[in-house]
């Protein structure tokens, strides 16, 4: 049998999807699982979306441009204008999801033995990406200590060096919440600017935040424009994460020549995904503010009832809806897997993120699990019941001092 | 401004989609445009697949499962079945079109460095997905004087080394319209199984063999089952080449187990999709019976006509939808730009795609282009005046002697 390839061998599982196996497994002895492991909104696609769909009159569900359809990027000017985002329908290209968008950004920037800078946690499916296209992740560690908030920068230029290639955040941030302030996120606009680096920005969360802090976006940083590649996904934005439409964003024209050498390779983005999404961006505000409303009221149900579990502690997440907490437990993926094999409360059990596969540093937050409050309040009350009663039983509950 | 990674730069244009913006600035002028560049066909998507749009009743457009909906898979079984392929659901998993699985199924098994043998002229995008796994190509060169018949093995085994690691055909062939025999493919056979080497074959076009000859699938080889890696594809197949859903299918489970993470790390592939694929297969088999007889009928009529145009010579494809043909020309790339920019009959013009995008020697197949019979009869017949009238009028018009 031929062998497996190496970047085979080393690209890691998903700590979001690992366990999606046990899962099933224990629902298949009758356990009811809530799945706390996965961004998968319970909240209605906006109706303007799913009619789209009702009243497609395509005889031939034929392939779009590689770059994605004209009509969709045009409509997306406005769009991210509302958020003071100057763009041109020439500057986004429409990808298979956020996720390719990460991918093909990697893949058109970094050589195999370049660096890339990645503060810790941070969204696990990086990692995967950066290994792709051979480069190697420096880490920035960000705390639950401190709330996860971006450490000096002068921790950044230590990591900087001649393979140094650019630096990726999410802002909002997944698995954190954390936002960056107008102030962190010109520290790292001044950095980009001396080393001329790229600022990958993954700002698919903009819709979720609960701070009256302001969100600045890359694209609101001057003097680096063709640096800055967005990010962007309409997963999140309008609960469609099966459509798979995301985009990449840049002023930077030789990498959009670039990328859509990618684009062409792949032939073309979903084509009913394009007509959803496109449709999407025409729901109501009320749509929005309903949705807004009810992660508000998640987050605190969430954070609140994390909170008031002996020895479990969350920092208060200020956007996206997922937040990094502290069990009591000695290992959270242990923990995690016990859950699903070993434990049920009242026929019940939860499915959570081991943060583990969310570091790069070996070790680090072996004992902090990632959770999405995208399920409804009840859902999450009883959720956390069972959480409660999980840790209690544990056996390697680890109580600190 | 950064730099651009060196696979970025190196990274081809897509010989099929490169032309389209002389396409669109043509249409622009007001001039009609033939699209014989492109393996969209015209013919309908089945019904009962555009119905299972309309009755979507979900509320959530989510997330599917990253290796693809278990009904789907489970469905596909007694698909494969009628041509003889025994494949259980395990051994599937879903991709983001046929590309994505050419895609995984390289980076999962060959590492930079290593070798990848395949006969040219070949599916231009493979050498993409080479490219990005850093992987070189060695050529097997069929040519049009032999109707691109596979050489001899031993020319093949006259490229293996150490470095070999597989070889990947297209049966039928995209761009020549080649079938391989079942001989040929026992030829390979032997040589996948005497060096142990990976057999990537993309079966994308089995519904359109136009010959008596069987078909033969390298998953019908014997002894080689841990070797196959089966490309599929329902865009060709249900005329749906825009839901952007494939499949790679393979009994290597260590293998599978690999794809599967390079799945997780793009969560998962488009819902949307899956839900009218999955409702194709319910085609009745008269939609089969006319869309076959309609592809018999525009291959009689182009390959008719391209040998009736002076100084044109088209072998007759057996499989597929297109054909490679040879014309006057000093240079097929030239000769379709000008079609573009500069030539037009009666307001009218046609797109092809130079065939030297197919092929990896430099300078092969500088006379040829690849022409997709996708169009209706009165399409294609007009295509071919038009052809006709831009090759009598072409400055660069080279007779052979």
């Amino acid at each position: 049998m031929p062998e497996i390839s190496v970047r085979g061998l080393e690209i890691p599982e998903s700590p979001i999807r690992k366990l999606a196996p046990l899962a099933v497994a224990a629902k298949g002895r009758g356990i009811k699982v809530y799945h706390l492991n996965i961004g998968q909104p319970d909240l209605p696609t906006p109706q303007v979306g799913l009619d789209a769909l009702k009243n497609i009159n395509r005889t031939v569900l034929e392939y779009s441009p590689s770059q994605g359809y004209q009509s969709y990027r045009e409509k997306l000017i406005s769009y991210y204008k509302k958020y003071n985002i100057d763009v041109k329908a020439d500057d986004i290209i429409v990808t298979a999801g956020g996720s390719e968008a990460v991918f093909f950004a990697l893949m058109a920037c970094l050589n195999p033995g370049d660096e890339i800078i990645i503060p810790e946690p941070g969204y696990a499916n990086y990692k995967a990406f950066a290994l792709l296209a051979g480069a190697t992740i420096r880490t920035i560690t960000t705390t639950i200590e401190e709330g996860f908030a971006l450490p000096k920068v002068e921790k950044f230029e230590e990591l900087i060096n001649e393979h140094t290639k650019g630096i990726l955040i999410c802002n909002p941030n997944n698995p954190t919440g954390y936002l960056y302030s107008r102030s962190e996120m010109e520290q790292i606009r001044d950095l980009v600017k001396k080393y001329d680096l790229y600022l990958f920005s993954d700002e698919v969360y903009r819709e979720y935040i609960y701070t009256d802090a302001p969100y600045t976006s890359a694209c609101h940083l001057e003097g680096i424009e063709n640096n800055v590649v967005l990010i962007d996904s309409v997963s999140k934005r309008y609960s469609e994460c099966g459509v798979r439409i995301g985009a990449l964003i840049t002023k930077n024209e030789e990498l959009r020549a670039t990328v859509l050498k990618f684009c062409q390779a792949r032939l073309s983005p979903p084509l009913l995904g394009q007509i959803v999404a496109e449709a999407s961006l025409d729901a109501p505000e009320a749509y929005f503010r309903s949705v807004y409303d009810e992660y508000v009221e998640r987050r605190k149900c969430l954070i609140d009832g994390l909170n008031s579990i002996p020895g479990v502690y969350s920092p208060m997440p200020m956007g996206a809806f997922y937040t990094v907490a502290r069990l009591p437990v000695d290992d959270c993926e242990k923990f995690c897997r016990w859950c699903l094999n070993e434990f049920s409360y009242e026929g019940e059990t939860v499915m959570m993120a081991p943060a583990s596969g969310f570091y790069t540093t070996p070790g680090a937050g072996y004992n902090q699990v990632r959770i999405a409050y995208v399920l409804k309040k009840e859902d999450l009350e009883r959720a956390l019941t069972i959480l409660r009663k999980a840790l209690e039983e544990y056996p390697g509950r680890v109580d600190e001092k």
